[in-house]
């Protein structure tokens, strides 16, 4: 099969890779309907994470089952199937506490933009759709792979509940659905912070209220002015960068509730402001296969259609041009077909 | 009237100080009944916060009011009342979400530890009891000034729900007031962390189910053996230092809660072990308004008795003694009568 391997920043190549095969009796291998790059995949690839040596990579995707292993009775070869971006056995204490991104037996993978994929802890893991997906589906059952449930996530662990004002930081393509998901959860005002023409669209069309382009002391002044001069109830913090968490804290009210899913670098937390103020901080990877079958309910139920956050399509042989246009923010995000 | 007055650290004085009056109409003057010194009275008194000129100490109080200005209409003189740490107006947009410590027409106190109080903000601060109290309430009745209030904030803080696994960090009047809200809240399971006698046994009176003498890594295996190899769902951090941050956090199973209360000073948090774990963190200064009237009803009902955490009584007079016997760990916490 061929796949996108990462030689080093700035350095996608699409290869022949060895196929995958059962090696546990708990693996299923999934042929790729779609998969697409991750705003976290950019990190490598802009020489931020290390890169010592090529590696496989892509941990997004939906397609159809073609093996399955012995122990394997949840799905079967030719169901269309949906996995997080890291397994779980969906059995440990921590799985069952409902943080499968913590799974004691969880993995990542080895390169989900490729044409076939080996999911170790299949059960645990996939979660199929009723029948056949619609084509027009597809972009949006694959959002819930990881961006969708990174933005619900968010929304989650900021604690969103009805009539709460919530504004999110970051309009990558995790952002807008975290603006997705707090609509979705009951909030009377979500605000999008956003300077970008076409994300503000998108935004709005995920149900964001209000939009501000501003930025660093302006933006937070405009969040004041929406919110009687406190602050955002809860506010997703969706970048992961120190100066992207500063304004989220500093956007919300005290008492309130920052939920924090972009992936850290170089982030420390104003201890004492946190203290005084009562603000909180949760977040991590989000526990996908926790909210696998409720958001696959609403995007099957057509409630949801996170999928427009996918504004370039390419062949997967291209992959390397849909990691230059996410890297140059042409794209939000892009969906590659094998 | 007469008041203790921290001239250094270490050096408390009860002197002269000029009788508290009416300034503003909102304002009440309260002849103290009881008054205590609090853990965190002892920062400034052991130098580790600054002590740049003499000043009057001390935020814990109920007494009988005295004299009211004429805007105050929810207590009268002679009524009993309590009052928290700091003052509120109870209508600030703050308030009205919960967050009174954050209230934005807030003060402290000119010194709690005296024979009369200025308090300002009367009708959103005080909360009268519904007849004068029995001798033996008035010490719980104190306790909801300030630490039985921020013990039950840290377990409100770490989402303690009924069912839960908690542990308690910190064995000082706080720590054991929060065994007491975990278990009131309905935690199966309260683990207190404490390697003293006298203070265990409080503990266990309060609802502790298991004591953990073992700091450290010993300390964190200890709760992980309680908890299938995880970890608590939700730890109240009840002490402020560094260390007893870090004893918290790793003891929190992934995807769990700290709720911390402890006046941070030289907290840093590892934010990638946070993230990776999804372990959140939040609290501050509790909100004792907002507690005070469910808290007056369960001390009233003699449901709980967060008094017993006073382990010495002195006169007022001899507040230098009771500084000194807390710095020296000789008592948990020190009642004073004027």
């Amino acid at each position: 099969m061929r796949g996108a391997v990462l030689h080093a920043p700035g350095d996608v190549r699409y290869e022949e890779r060895r196929d995958p095969t059962i090696i546990e009796p708990t693996d299923a291998i999934v042929s790729t309907t779609v998969t697409c790059v991750c705003g976290s995949d950019l990190w490598p690839y802009r020489g931020l994470d290390k890169v010592t040596r090529p590696r496989a990579i892509g941990h997004e995707y939906c397609g159809i089952v073609e093996q399955v292993g012995d122990a394997v009775t949840s799905v079967k070869p030719g169901q269309f199937v949906i996995g997080g971006f890291l397994t779980s056995d969906n059995t440990c204490p921590n799985c069952r506490a409902g943080v499968q991104s913590s799974c004691q037996r969880g993995t990542g993978y080895d390169g989900c933009q490729s044409e076939l994929i080996r999911i170790q802890w299949a059960d645990g893991t996939l979660v199929a759709t009723p029948e056949q997906p619609a084509e027009d589906l597809i972009p949006s059952l694959l959002t819930l792979s990881d961006v969708m449930a990174t933005g619900w996530h968010a929304a989650v662990s900021a604690g969103v509940k009805p009539d709460m004002t919530v504004a999110v930081v970051g309009d990558g393509a995790v952002g807008l659905c975290g603006v997705l998901a707090a609509s979705q959860l009951g909030a009377k005002r979500v605000i999008a912070m956003s300077r970008h023409q076409e994300r503000q669209q998108v935004a709005r069309e995920f149900g964001a209220t209000d939009i501000v382009p501003e930025r660093s002391d302006e933006g937070i002044a405009r969040i004041k002015e929406l919110t009687e001069g406190v602050g955002a109830d809860a506010v997703l913090e969706c970048v992961g960068t120190g100066e992207s968490m500063v304004q989220a804290l500093r956007s919300t009210r005290a008492g309130g509730m920052v939920g924090w899913v972009g992936v850290p670098h170089g982030v420390e937390l104003p201890m004492q402001d946190l203290f005084w103020r009562n603000v909180g901080v949760r977040g991590g990877p989000a526990p996908v296969r926790q909210y696998l079958p409720d958001l696959l309910d609403r995007v099957w139920n057509r409630q949801i259609d996170p999928g427009r956050v996918f504004d370039m399509v390419l062949p997967l042989k291209q992959v390397a041009d849909g990691y230059r246009a996410m890297d140059q923010r042409r794209a939000i995000k892009v969906l590659l077909r094998p």
